[in-house]
Parts: C-alpha cells; structure tokens; sequence
C-alpha cells in the first residue's frame, strides 16, 4: 500500500465534542481537513492535514458557475476493542474516479487518496463517536476552481477530506419511512450524469423532495428519465424489493449511482443463497404485487442509513403499503449482519472493512 | 425604479485594465463585486459593494457538496456617445428568480437587485471597453453558503455581481461555426433542470462538448432526452433554422433556456415581417431541408456572441453543409440589427436598452 507525504500542520486548540448521543447528521466537522491541490501541467501537489478552517476562492472559481464537483460518502466504525474500521472505502476511491471521467474532472492514485483519508482519521481519531449506531462519516469531494467564465474544463482543482462524527440518518431510526413516487421531476437520464456522484443530480432533486416533504413523505422514488415508468432509485438511496420470494433491485443503467451498500447487499444475499436479480422494474410491476399480496419487503440502501425499510410507497394518489407499515425479517437481517461487519461486531467473511 | 441602500467600500488601489483590443473571455476581472447575503428567517441583508477579492466558504457549504447555484450573464455596452446601455436586464433577473424557484434557492428582489448591478457597473464604468465588438460583461450568480452535509435546501445563500471586460466569445469572429449533432450525451430531460440557469446542467455538458473539440467541432448539438430525436440548443445558445423562408426554433419545452437573445430574435423576425414559428424539429426535418436544398441559414443565438451562424452541423459521420460554411444574409442583418440596438448605434424601437 503507497502511503502519500502529507505535510501536516496540528490545530493548536481543540474543538468541544459534541453529544455523541444527539447528534444531527453532517453539521459538526473535526478539528483538521485534508487538502490537495490539482494544476495544470504540474498534476496533484502539497498535499496537506490543516486545521478545519475556512477555504477562499476567486467569486469566478468555476464550482460557482460550472458546477464541476464530485464528492463520496463513507464511514469509520470504531469497534469494541478500539479499532477504527472503514467500510469497502477502495469502492469509493474507484467510483470517485469514474465521477470525475464523466465529469472531465482530473483522476487520483485511489491508493494516495486513501492513505490520505487514513491519515487524516488517526489524527481526528478521538471525534469517532463509540455509541451504537454511530460513527464518522467521511466526505472526500473535489471541485473546480480555477476562476473562468467560459464553459469548458477548468483547469485547477481543489480535492479535500472533512470529517464529521454522525448519529443516525434518520432521527425516527431503523423505523419504515412512506415514500412519495415521482411522476412530475425527473433526476436523471441516460446520457446524463445520473451515475456520477456530483453536485448537480441533487440540487436539481431538491424541489421534489421539497413537495414531498410537505406532504409527510420522506423522500421521493424516482421513475426513468424516458418513460417515467422505470423504477431508479430513491433519494440518496438505492432500492430493493421482495417480491415472492426473490429480492429485486434495478439494473445499473448509467442512470443511477452504483451504490456500494447496494453492491454489498447484493454479495450478501448471494452469499445467503437468497434468490436476488438485477433487472428494470416497472412501478405498474410493484403495484401490480402490492394487490396480489407478493410485495413482501421495500427498503433503501445507502451509506448513511445502510439500510432503510419503506413503509408505504405513494403513486397516483394510490398508497401502497409494504408488510403492514412494519420492517420486514430479511430487511432487518441484512441491516443486523452489515452493521455487524461494519462495527465488527460480526465476522466480516468478504473482507470488506479495512483497519485504519 | 426602487433603489438599494448598499454599503460601498471602495478599492484603494486599481487594478491596471487590460489591453481592450485583446480581450480573453471571462478571465479579467474589475476593480469592485456586489455581495449581498441571505439567512433564513432574516432574509436579504447587508448589500454591499467591497473591492474584488476572494470569499471565503466553509469546506462543507453545500454549493461544494449538493450544487444549488444560479446565474445570469448580460453584457454593459459603452455608446459612441459615452453612454452606458443594458439589453433587456429585467429579463435577466426574472430568469434568475424562476431558476432560483427550480433549484429551491429564495427569489431576490428584481428591481433592487438591477439597481445594485447598475450601481455596480457604475463604479467600475471605466472598464466598459468602447472599442468595437467589445463590452462589459455582467454575472450576476447566487449560492448555496450553509455548511451541512445532508441533502435538503441551505438555509442561507450569498447572492453576487461580478464583471469582466469582453472581446468576442469566439475569437473566429462571426465567422460560421461547426457544430457535432450529440447522439450519445444528453445535458437534459424535461423534469429536470434545463430551463434553470445552473451550474449542473454546464457541468453535464463538458464531457460531449470535449469530444466534439478534439474532433474539430466548437460545440455540440443537444438533442432531446426522450428520443434523442429533437433539437435542443448549441452549448450556450438557443439555435434558430431557416429552411424555405421560414424561420424555425425549438419551442419552448422545458429542458432548454429560455435565451433573452432567442426571444429578442423572434420579436425582431416578427417585426419584419418574416415568418418565424416555434415548434418541435427533429434532426431528420435538418437532414432532410438539408438534402433538398432547402436549409437556408442555421444560427446559434446568445448573449455571448449575440448571433452565431453555423456553417456544418455534423450528425451520424453526415456532415450538412448550411449556405455553402458562409454566412447567411438573414443571420448578418440580425447581428447587425441586434448588435446595432445593443451598443445604440441603431434605433431602439422596443425600447429594449436600458441606459446605467
Ligand atoms: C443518489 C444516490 N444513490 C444511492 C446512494 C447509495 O450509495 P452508497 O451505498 O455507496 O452510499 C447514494 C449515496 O449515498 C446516492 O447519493
Ligand atoms: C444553455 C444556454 N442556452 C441558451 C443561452 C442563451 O441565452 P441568452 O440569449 O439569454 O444569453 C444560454 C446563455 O447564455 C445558455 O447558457
């Protein structure tokens, strides 16, 4: 494993800690950031661990205008015996990149990048809350900055890790959330850059899940770009269902993220031999089973909630309700046994978690 | 007209101004910036007029992580009699109020905000460049500023003008430009953000525009969503056809912007009399009116370079050839005419300039 040289620069005071046991999801930070500069000709240079401190930019930094921006989510567990643990974070490096291609965005030594991410945890370590169903959530992202008004590539670049410790995603808990079904906005399409993590696919999310809101739902499903018929995926969530039996989830379609709890929940099932296909899912197809009484699971798959029961899906008016409002047995078991591997508290047999 | 209270602080140095007859878009930048700060539950406060210089964000405001941003681009024309004329701004600012409302952001006052841009603009009036073909270029944009990892509206936003002195968008001149039809790419669906001014939508679109660069082409074509089958716009212009004395353009749909330049074109054709619609055109019409002889004129519209003639449109390894890769007539009496009405050399019949 390459390890990158970091210069690093302690903070000279500390932060307070925040209540561990009632904290709101991403609005503490740690007391150091990582930073690496991107320029043209000469490539990444200086990377750095500084204080968390404030970043200036021109007001015509291309971010502001152009919207080049890519970013990843992921997580650090501290385990029972003190051990800090990441959950498959080489998935994150590698579809950070393939964000980055789509978005004409300079790629990273994923190994450099992670060593980075690695280093900047050991120095914040003590900001990785212990308390159940917490942990530091870790949010490397990238943005353009050279200051530019044209469309076109900018050619410097900013990359970053900030860290904040995290209670749940959701205040309600492991609870079933009701899920409004989109039929006016639409998030992506292919040939878009719905399968990329950048900062455009969710601004331009934010209006239906605005009114979705308002109406008591969650968040919102979102249908296919070209037909709005296609289930994609939920807002910062995959999707999965059990339909008499077999566990179903969309095809990668170049217009949904590659989630990595998807991908893993995915092995796990396999690894179980739960029957699991990935294919394009019709709504009409989900509704049809809600009637026949086959609907038999609904849940959201995503780093921050890992795993989300849905409740009841609404369509046209039609509440469609999944095993009575209540968490289904394998939506538990699945949240149960990768939680488990994530804190280690369960043997991990794919080797997903990697120490710090 | 209602005026803003704004707090100036004046430079105390210049910046030395730039050779006004070599003019990079988008890069220089003047002496002063309009910044004006929204918090939710205070709203707008604070307008101020400060020196140019960096701002200063923390790492985890949302325009990083989740792109809600707006922007509006409009250009300063000094007249031969050392006036300051503004094309059609009021339209700027209820474009910049309808994109805020896709992108949950929260609407500025129209009248106040045109006011800060012309007090603005009057404090740096010296970088108006008068030579010919030049102007100021006006970027009002606003920003999403709160720190918060969590995909929701910001509460609190920073709203700015910037200016930079211009030369020609195209450093061809008006010369025409080729244009490579995309088939793979799409910037955008309707349900989407298409008709928003925001960064999303220009990052989506460099990876196509890239390609169609290194093949020889300055932008690309869009083409609907759906069936990939409609015309869309150019990069940053709306396009209009002329095919049998009839002029054409994409109606307005949704998924492409509403161009200030693509409606002050309409009035102008309707003016004259010449028949202009708006309707869907599929590229097989162009290839069509192409192979009978009948495309007449092809023409990107936008503030940037006002009008654009396109001399090849290259779709499928077909390169259609309009007028001969010449300027059209129709196309040079609208450059004419619109520069003209812009830069006050021409009568004014709409009463489309607005004088600083
Ligand atoms: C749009 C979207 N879909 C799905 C996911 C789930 O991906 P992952 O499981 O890698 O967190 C995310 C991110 O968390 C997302 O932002
Ligand atoms: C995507 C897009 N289409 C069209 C236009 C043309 O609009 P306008 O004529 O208002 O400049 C622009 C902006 O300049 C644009 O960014």
């Amino acid at each position: 494993m390459k390890e990158l040289q970091i210069e690093v620069t302690l903070s000279s005071t500390r932060k307070q800690k925040p209540d561990f046991d009632n904290l709101v999801f991403g609005t503490v930070f740690t007391d150091h950031m990582f930073v690496w500069d991107y320029t043209e000709g000469t490539g990444w240079h200086d990377p750095q661990i500084i204080p968390y401190q404030p970043i200036t930019l021109d007001p015509a930094a291309m971010v502001f205008h152009y919207g080049q921006t890519v970013f990843e989510g992921l997580k650090a567990y501290l385990t029972k015996d003190e051990q800090v643990l990441l959950f498959r974070p080489d998935e994150n490096m590698k579809r950070l990149n393939r964000s980055n291609d789509r978005l004409c965005m300079p790629s990273i030594d994923e190994e450099l990048a992670l060593s980075a991410l690695k280093q900047l945890i050991s120095i914040d370590r003590e900001w990785i809350p212990g308390v159940e169903g917490t942990s530091l959530y870790v949010r490397p992202f990238m943005i353009a900055i050279e200051p530019h008004l044209g469309v076109s590539p900018s050619k410097n670049y900013r990359f970053m890790i900030i860290l904040s410790p995290v209670g749940a995603y959701y205040k309600e808990g492991i609870n079933p959330v009701k899920i409004a079904v989109e039929s006016e906005y639409v998030r992506a399409v292919k040939g878009g850059t719905g399968n990329a993590k950048t900062a455009g696919n969710y601004a331009s999310s934010l209006k239906a899940g605005e009114i979705a809101y308002q109406n008591g739902y969650s968040q919102v499903l979102w249908l296919d770009g070209k037909e709005q018929r296609y289930i994609e995926e939920v807002g910062s969530m995959n999707i999965f269902f059990k339909i008499n039996g077999e566990v179903v989830t969309p095809e990668l379609n170049g217009s949904i993220l590659e989630g990595i709890t998807r991908k893993s929940i995915i092995e796990l099932l396999k690894y179980w031999n739960v029957p699991v296909v990935e294919r394009k899912i019709s709504i009409e197809e989900i509704q049809q089973a809600c009637h026949e009484g086959t609907l038999e699971e609904a849940f959201g798959t995503g780093t921050a909630a890992v795993i989300s029961p849905i409740g009841e899906l609404l369509w046209k008016n039609e509440k469609m309700i999944v095993n009575n409002g209540e968490i289904g047995t394998l939506s538990q078991k699945l949240y149960d046994s990768l939680t488990g591997i994530q804190n280690g508290t369960e043997p991990d047999p794919f080797g997903w978690t990697v120490r710090v």
